[in-house]
This record gives structure tokens, sequence and C-alpha cells, in this order.
């Protein structure tokens, strides 16, 4: 399959066979991952491969018990990790100066090329994948099960395995929505309701709004999926992880 | 192409020819970009496609003039973006709450997904392209340049044209510096020295500490690349753009 072929038929896949992903495939997959651009070729990231059902069992709480962390037969958890690299200054006589917040940031982002490096090459081999953005919520429960020592966070969680399911193609918002020309276009009133109606009318949509007893798709994340005192909590533990882990040094 | 040889095939381009990129080309691939996984499907993402020189110069010193982002074609800005999501909210009667730190995050992850899908795009379209790490050193100087709102906060920048050089395949560590099974493996200063021997041993690096008058490559990068004193200065300045556009907000 070509790469546009890949990037066009992704689907999140949530159920796995129980067929397992064999060591040669999944370090083709891990090493195609590791082409992605990283930072100064520093990779400071480091990816976390859980196969056993006793960890991804102790993974699971953090990803709120969603089933596919113990039905995938791989759970893959994606780092930013600066102690590699800093360990590696001070056995070569440099003072590395990476405990602070854009140094975070430059292994999150290292991560997290590397991990969409890793679910292109796994579907391209057939395999499915998943996202799991609980991963930032619950960093400092996957920093206790995984033993990331100071200078690691947790980015991103994806789950590997065969696929046991046919989900259709999910929408998204017209091009025009996400794309501006030499500038940011703000949007008019007009523009939001013309960008969203389409999302809007659907049955699966409309059928949220039914079944949370809402007025609008809107109040389903705002009420109900992503709420603001969830966030709220979320980023102070996020905020403190970081502290912990060594990327707030003044 | 397969996505695997489109991955395994990647390097970074700095040089392009005069051959402008189609528009058809291009929103073939941004909406390749946009299949990437996206946080409950929200979309808290915008790219900003720049292709007029004169928007390209003002953008130059933001990357500290690398001349790549005035030769490129086409300037790509990927930024996390609950603009136009919390605009919506509010007109369909929702109250969103997204000005925090958390949500910062989930946009930047879905910024960089669909970053690394484009790139990948690019690549198997015969595309050249490269990314700049300079973004979230200057926030602050894109958004300006950019026109960025409240709810919008610039994370990478991808360069993309038909590539004028032909760059070696650039060296990654040996898979095992960066995977670990089941838990995090602590590195001891026999792995850190066997992992990073490969590397230090490379004409091209041994060039860079000769070059820089360094007695370790770990110097050239402490010392000369990634200064503390750098990083410590663009962390707050980082901060405080995650401020004044919205995401601190206690």
């Amino acid at each position: 399959m070509t790469a546009f072929e890949t990037l066009n038929r992704h689907r999140s896949i949530r159920k796995y066979t129980n067929q397992p992903v064999g060591e040669d495939l999944l370090n083709r997959i891990l090493t195609a991952g590791t082409r992605a651009s990283t930072t100064g070729n520093m990779q400071v990231y480091s990816i976390v491969v859980s196969k056993d059902s006793v960890r991804k069992a102790a993974l699971a709480p953090a990803h709120f018990n969603q089933p596919s962390i113990t039905n995938a037969p791989v759970v893959l958890t994606f780092c930013a990790d600066f102690n590699r690299f800093n360990k590696w200054c001070r056995q070569r006589n440099a003072e590395p100066g990476y405990d602070n917040f854009l140094s975070f940031v430059t292994g999150a982002i290292d991560a997290l090329l590397v991990a969409q490096n890793v679910c292109i090459a796994a579907e391209d081999e057939g395999l499915g994948i998943c996202y799991f953005g609980t991963t930032t919520y619950n960093a400092d429960k996957i920093i206790e099960t995984l033993n990331l020592p100071k200078g690691v966070v947790p980015v991103t969680t994806v789950t590997l395995g065969f696929s046991d399911e046919k989900p259709e193609l999910t929408d998204r918002l017209p091009l025009q929505a996400v794309v501006h020309e030499e500038t940011y276009q703000d949007y008019s009133p007009e523009v939001i309701d013309a960008l969203y109606r389409e999302k809007e009318g659907m049955p699966l949509y409309q059928g949220f709004v039914k079944e949370h007893n809402k007025e609008t798709l809107a109040q389903v994340f705002t009420d109900v999926r992503y709420k603001k005192a969830d966030n709220e909590h979320f980023s102070k533990v996020l905020l403190q992880v970081l502290k912990n882990q060594g990327f707030f040094q003044d």
C-alpha cells in the first residue's frame, strides 16, 4: 500500500484478535518509528513496550479501564525522555541544561512524531492501532507503573494488534476549517455554523445529544466528555508531574 | 511506495528547487494530514500555510533566519487550536472549559500527529520536508506574524518543496537505546557507553567536536547547540505565551 492509502484508511481499532504481534514485526515497526525527525538528532524519547497481561492490567486504571488496554496484545507508552541524554552528558564531562519546560516540550514533540510513525508503520503491516489521550491525565500513575525515572514523562499511549472489528471511517470537518492561507483567518459566527453543519446533522452525533439529554452536540463535549472541572484537575496533576520529573527547576 | 519505504527513506530537506507545490497536491497532502487520530474527534489544531515571500520573510527571524524558511515554496505552521472549538461551543449554548494546561497539551498532540501525517504524505508524493524546533522558542513572534488569536499556540513548523539536495540517511542510536521491555530499564554507565559508542566514533561528530574546540560530543550539545541559559530563557517565553493565549486561567 502507498503511504497515502495507509493514511487515508486510518481507523482507531479498539477490538483485537488474540493473534500475537511477533518480535520481528514489532521491531520492524519500532525501527520505522525511529526514522521520524528528532530535535538535533538527540532522540529525547523512549518507548515502553508492555505485552505482559499483569503489566497491562496494572496500566488499565490509568486509562480509566478502557477494555482495549488489556485486550490489545501490545501497549506502547511514548515518553519524553531526557534521562538517557542527561546521563550521557554527565558521563562525558558536559553539564546538561534540560531541567526546564522547553525541554519537556522538545521531548514531547520527539515522542509524538515517533508515535505517529509507529502507527503508520503498523497500519501498513495490516495491524490496527488506537491512541489514548488518558496518558496526559494520569501521567503520575503511569510513571509509577512503568518505573519512569526523573527526566521521563509519558505523553501518549498506543495499543497495537490485529483488528477484530471493521469500523467506518470517522468524519472530519471540511479541510478549510483547519487550514488558513498565509495568516490565521478568524471565524465569524456564520463560518462556524457552516463548518459544523454537516457534523451536527449526522445521525451518530444526533444520537449522542439524545442519549445524554443535551440540547446541542457541543454540550456533550463541555458537560459530559471533556468537562472544565476534570480538565482543571488533570492540568494540576500534569504540572505537578512535570515538576516531580525535573522539568521545572528554576 | 509503501508507507514503510517512505518512513525509512526520510531525510530532512533544507534546499528546495523553485518548482512550486500545486494547490491540488497541497490539498491532497493536507487532507491526508487530517486523517490522523485526534482527541475525541475535536480536531483542536490549525495549519497556517504561508507561501507568499513577504510572509515567509516575516517568519524567518522567528526561525533564527535559517535560509530554508524563505527558500521553501511552502511553510506550514502547525498550531494547538481551541479557538474554533470554543467559538462553536459558545454559539451552541455550551460553556467550554479549555482554558488550562491540559487542553494546550491536547491541542499540541493533535497538531503534532497531523504534522507527521502531512510530512509522510508529502514524502510519499516525492516532496522533501524539514521540521523547525524554533517554533516553540519563538512562539510569541510567530503569533504576531500569523495573527494567531487567543486559544491558538504554534507548536511546530514544517517546510515543504521539491528537494534540491540528496543528503545521507541520518544515524540513529541502536533500537534498544529507546525501547524498554515491560517497564523502564534505567541505564548503567556501561550501557550508556555502549549505546553512544558508534555515534561518537562517526567522522561527522568527531568533526563537530574539533570544530567547536570541545572535549566531547556531549559538550557540543550542552555548550553550543542547546544551552541551559537559552533553554531557561525560552521556557519563560513559552510559559508566558501559554498564559497570554489563555491556557493558564485558574
